[in-house]
């Protein structure tokens, strides 16, 4: 085994044969988060594959995993979710190998998702080093919109385009990483962003110094985050990893400091959230232009530096 | 895709790369069928390995699966389960490489199972062929004991063995058919041995003609089918696949027939079953020594034929 739980990876690598392969693992399953069910099928498995992108793999075959109730759900609920799932896997280029049901009193669906690596491409947690240019790859703030969403607080254009938004594939991030020689990488799920960057960061013995703005989170994201509508997760980040976060009182008055709203939804938990790459700096160029070229986008999200104190530094 | 679900083989196939070797997934998980926590985790992993033995395939890592209540189970008895699952993998030689928890009303454990094969070696439904030896690898009846445990109608003794039998591992059953050139598999779990039996049979285009004994059947199974202990699968399962199988009548009066309680019990469904492995006449000794060498042990179970009107003829 190459990674294991340890350095709170993405997913389990394990070398296979000896030619430098790895095979990389993930499992991940969970409760609908939005009311379509092809949309929870689309985005459980965009979700599962995220965690196999976020180590580097490409992903090659997935067991789906499916707990549902016998008879309290409308018939088409089930083959709509399962649809979703597998229209996602095929676009993705994956293979559901098979799968196992069981009966639950609540719907839960997701994949068990295998994937493939070269050893020396690994995204890793513990790759980062000095000087390393950060991005981050998607926007922030599912999980705040997820929560406005069942408080019947979106309308319908927001509700698709979080929806879209989740149900997006890490794949051009993923390539793009590989492809420019990145060396370390996670995708931004429960933890937060900066519970996540907190994990990259000291996984990989340095600090990072992030520079966010208003433009890394979706619409009505920081409003919301303003009126305190926001999961449980949110606070329970912010207790987690604040003590591992340091603001940067900053030079210029004009800059200004980081409004409270954005520090709260920076620990927003995300759903199918995007990738926090590391790329060291003469390859960051190649990088950007590498994910424009596949239609992604992303965040100059800052740098990482030699280790101190904090493991993340804000600065406005 | 080499093996998808039309052929109900145990697990998935995927081909990987170019020199002859595959990728064999299965997941599995299910609520406890022993009071035991730590015996709970042993057998779900030996089930979720059996679907990778039964395929030919060398499993190399587990991703766990649990649903687990937050509050509702004393705090020993989650790690009692992930140590038995740990434990039994590890004597496997399976790398357990991560994993993933959900909240649930209800106790659920297994794993996600990959395992690697050199393809001309897979253990398929479709591989048994007219003349082929067949041999069951494990006895049968855990779903009629399991039955009589909750029934309070086992006692220590039988349940120790009902268990150490669920928890038994498929490994020396799986080398000793590939060691022999074996072409065809299966396990025997929830369809029971009958409906096992003819899904390999219809699968491969054959007719198996078996001639089961009562040294095929874990101590007690046979009376208490006779008392109608039966979980409720046994019924279902009898009701699909007894217009597959037909009963010989016997040419001599002296043989007898196969009595109603022993025609039952090989429809039970079963938890943690052996293999029932399908061997070219040939290489028959070979497997059976080979099993002997790795203290396995097996039932010479009856032998393929010419694909007659039945997919299979039980004879006394």
């Amino acid at each position: 085994m190459l990674v294991d739980a340890s350095t709170l990876d993405d997913a389990g690598v394990f070398a296979l044969g000896s030619r430098g392969e790895a095979l990389v693992q993930t499992v991940d399953f969970f409760t609908p988060i939005v009311d379509d069910p092809y949309d929870f099928g689309r985005i459980a498995a965009a979700n599962s594959l995220s965690d196999v992108y976020a180590m580097g793999g490409r992903p090659l075959t997935a067991l789906a995993l499916l707990c549902a109730p016998d008879r309290l759900l409308p018939t088409e609920v089930l083959p709509a979710v399962l649809q979703g799932g597998l229209d996602t896997m095929t676009r993705a280029g994956v293979s559901v190998v098979g799968g196992h049901s069981v009966r639950d009193p609540e719907l839960k669906f997701g994949y068990a998702v295998t994937g493939i690596a070269r050893r020396k491409q690994l995204l890793l947690n513990s790759g980062a080093r000095a000087g390393d240019r950060v991005f981050l790859t998607k926007p922030l703030g599912t999980g705040i919109l997820s929560t406005a969403l069942k408080q019947g607080l979106l309308d319908p254009a927001l509700t698709a385009k979080l929806t879209a938004h989740m149900a997006a594939l890490n794949r051009a991030a993923r390539e793009a990483a590989v492809a420019a020689g990145a060396r370390a990488a996670t995708d931004v799920t429960g933890f937060g962003f900066l519970g996540h960057a907190a994990q990259l960061a000291d996984a990989s013995g340095v600090t990072l110094e992030l520079h966010p703005t208003k433009s890394w989170f979706l619409p009505r994201v920081l409003e919301l985050a303003a009126a305190n509508v926001a999961p449980g997760g949110l606070a329970r980040n912010r207790e987690h990893y604040s003590p591992s976060v340091a603001l940067r009182a900053t030079a210029s008055p004009a800059s200004g400091a980081i409004e409270p709203a954005m520090l709260d939804a920076l620990y927003d938990p995300q759903t199918s959230g995007g990738l926090l790459v590391c790329v060291p700096e003469r390859k960051a160029a190649a990088f950007v232009s590498a994910l424009r070229r596949r239609k992604g986008t992303c965040f100059d999200a800052g740098r990482a530096l030699p280790r101190g104190e904090a493991s993340v530094v804000l600065a406005a």
